[in-house]
């Protein structure tokens, strides 16, 4: 019995220790990725400490004013509320949300109270149970239409917040029970405590440190198109178009990397989209006017997805070609193959580095050099280079597809950019951008020299 | 004088009379919108309705329970809070929301408290300021914390709404500044009352004309399949991919109608990701088990849209043959040409039948019929059959590339759909879907006959 109850205990400890060696180890992968997070922004440490500071103030304010304090703790919770449930990442998501909630809240209170005073002249009449079928009938029509009213997509995107804002203040005025006097000296109370708990997130989100999401999407989209750049002017693409062995496997590895940075831009639509509807609530800051063409920048989020789109078929095609041997050894016709392949670094580096000029130029926010126009003419006059091409007599499809589609692949980017291009142009006429020339002067922009530049061109990238 | 004044009142009218034309155009088109929303999904209004229920329920409960009444109207306010901002569409939404809530209440109750005790503890020794102080700080270091957290992706996909609570809660129970006994008699007192919120909206979520998030991301995948299906089972499409004429301009219309099916696909990520997050919150119901693997129909999702990632490429060549005429106009090689065409043909209608059954195979939940397999063989068969092809000798690149190309993006689609189907079959493997044999007494699928199919098949498409 003993000696089974000393095991049961060994049994006890050993199989605890795996479970606590478990849970460190949980913590340690959390710690790390907490670190990441915070190293890949360092502005969300930033907003953490902002959030805990408005709180902290919005406290010291109750404690500390005899008039806050006079407005009942109530009050002060929903001050509390207010912050906690207002205070966003950037400074526009801070203002949609405020306003959202105090403009709500005084077009509820006021229909509220006019339910209400309606409710109250009709049970003069009638008895307590028709009072309460008109509220409760009243309420529901009203919050079902509001309910409703969220599935509209503009509603939906620009106002969710306020109707959920309006639906609770509504129902909460129908349903008080309270006087009407009483009523409004309540809801006075109600919205100026909002106000005050909106205007601290608000202050703190646009004077302390502000994160702007007009500028997030200003540097997310040069961002995104540098992405499409780099997967062009990687310098050992055409190798890997052509099924050529790579130097060395750190070669191969830098290969796959850079190839994929094109990915996450597949999936950008989201973050644009949140963006651009945070940024039309800011307040004109930096070189963004109140009016800046927000909607452009979706305009010209949607043509880089585009070109993402093709190189995602690029990308296809490679892994492809490289899986399937076959491909890769019938290759005899190398006259052929090294035209096509000359053609394509061509189209490949010159788009790519006309994407590069449009990124910095949206980035300086001035109007594209000619260089980009100049770059995308050699990559067409590239694409155009391929129509006279003949492949040998004695060349079997199959080689040719290999090295055709690519081709194709290609011209499909350098068409899509030509699209992008014309997007930046009209962004920078419509938004005000410095002139070329202008800007020229303070930043060290190489302009193309001649129109032919030679059809094999090493670019350096960065890491 | 006077005219000059009747002048004024006529301009006054006139200029009245467009604005409220203009407003009344407006709720018209407003109406219109509203009315669209209701008919492409009656589920919207009936949600309306049942979020309006219950505002009313918790509304009656207040007015007619004695036992609610006597918590104070501050409570009754605090379960019409929940019930507007728990009420979600979809029953995993409302649970998620629901449980989020519920417990940070209860957890940041439980540390406020402590928090407190704490600080009433080291007021015995100090003076009010440090304890003001302890407050603060802690408060503080315990938002950030919280608000920081809200920035690891997995926490924001699936305890976002929690953290907001626990901060709200933390924060509140902190500054209240109530005595101890009174503090906890609150605290019990608010959880009942959100917990009465959570309970109605969960009830009327669940049992009243339920939505469930898992079943509608059961029904997407397969409808977003069918698109896929549509756009490569389209009669007209190959003789788009050969810039031939079509017959007439309603059938053009219908064409590009029917091409660009496949367009909401490429975008429908973030509606998966937040159906899969809504699922996992909901019991089983249904065919779907509580554990169902909601995790593979994200990765079906995302094949299907490297599907049509293709597709897409395939549609921008389509456009680029079509405006550049140059291209139609110079095929001479008939014989070569119409091989490729009865190869893409082939390729096409086979994938497009393999996807279609795939699609019917999710939507009733049984085993892929072999008919899958057997389409894409066949479909494979005929991309390997253009590798023996070889163009005529005098052929120009441009004519090879405009039918190549189109091969080639053929069969990268036959190659992500032979990825689907693989995954498709884990699917129904985990979650223990009907053998096909089963399925196949209670449904009419009818399997391909002979392993050679007609190389052009006339498919009908449902409108």
């Amino acid at each position: 019995m003993e000696a089974a109850a000393r095991t049961n205990q060994n049994v006890g400890v050993t199989s605890w220790l795996p479970l606590f060696q478990n849970l460190k180890d949980k913590a340690a992968k959390l710690g790390k990725k907490l670190k990441k997070i915070g190293k890949e922004d360092p502005r969300r440490i930033l907003h953490s400490f902002k959030a805990g500071l408005a709180i902290s103030l919005i406290s010291i304010f109750y404690y500390v004013n005899p008039l806050f304090t006079s407005l009942g703790s109530s009050s002060t919770m929903w001050a509390v509320l207010t912050v906690v449930v207002v205070m966003e990442f950037t400074a526009g998501g801070t203002l949609s949300k405020g306003l959202n909630r105090t403009f709500a809240t005084l077009l509820a209170g006021a229909l509220g109270l006019a339910a209400q005073r309606l409710a109250a002249l009709s049970s003069h009449s009638a008895g307590e149970p028709i009072l309460l079928s008109v509220f409760v009938f009243l309420l529901d029509i009203a919050a079902a239409m509001a309910t409703f009213s969220r599935f509209v997509p503009e509603i939906k995107a620009r106002y969710d917040y306020g109707v959920t804002i309006f639906i609770l203040t509504f129902s909460m005025v129908a349903v008080s029970g309270y006087r009407e006097e009483e009523l409004i000296k309540l809801a006075l109370q109600r919205l100026s405590t909002i106000a005050i708990g909106v205007a601290t997130c608000v202050a703190i989100s646009i004077f302390v440190f502000p994160v702007w999401a007009g500028e997030d999407l200003h540097n997310l989209l040069p961002a995104n198109i540098d992405k499409l750049a780099c997967f062009l002017e990687f310098k050992g693409l055409e190798r890997e178009y052509f099924g050529e062995k790579m130097g060395s496997g750190q070669i191969l590895e830098e290969a796959s990397f850079l190839i994929s940075t094109y990915k996450p831009v597949l999936n950008s639509k989201p973050t644009e989209d949140l963006l651009a509807n945070f940024a039309r609530w800011e307040p004109g800051h930096g070189c963004f006017g109140f009016c800046h063409p927000w909607k452009l920048y979706l305009k010209i989020g949607a043509l880089t997805r585009q070109c993402a789109y093709s190189m995602e078929a690029i990308s296809s095609h490679i892994s492809t070609s490289k899986n399937s041997k076959k491909y890769v050894q019938v290759i005899t016709d190398t006259e052929f193959k090294e035209r096509i392949r000359i053609a394509c670094a061509e189209m490949s580096s010159e788009t790519g580095k006309a994407l590069a000029e449009l990124a910095t130029a949206i980035r300086q926010m001035r109007t594209p050099s000619t260089a980009v126009a100049q770059h995308l003419s050699n990559a067409t006059t590239a694409s155009e280079s391929l129509k006279t091409l003949s492949p040998a007599k004695d060349a079997s499809l199959p080689e040719i597809l290999q090295s055709a589609t690519t081709a194709f692949l290609l011209s499909a980017v350098v068409k899509s950019a030509h699209h992008l291009a014309t997007a930046v142009e009209e962004l920078s006429r419509v938004a005000h951008f410095k002139r070329q020339d202008q800007a020229h002067k303070d930043s060290a922009v190489k302009p193309v020299a001649g129109g032919e530049s030679p059809p094999h061109v090493v670019v350096e990238i960065e890491k």
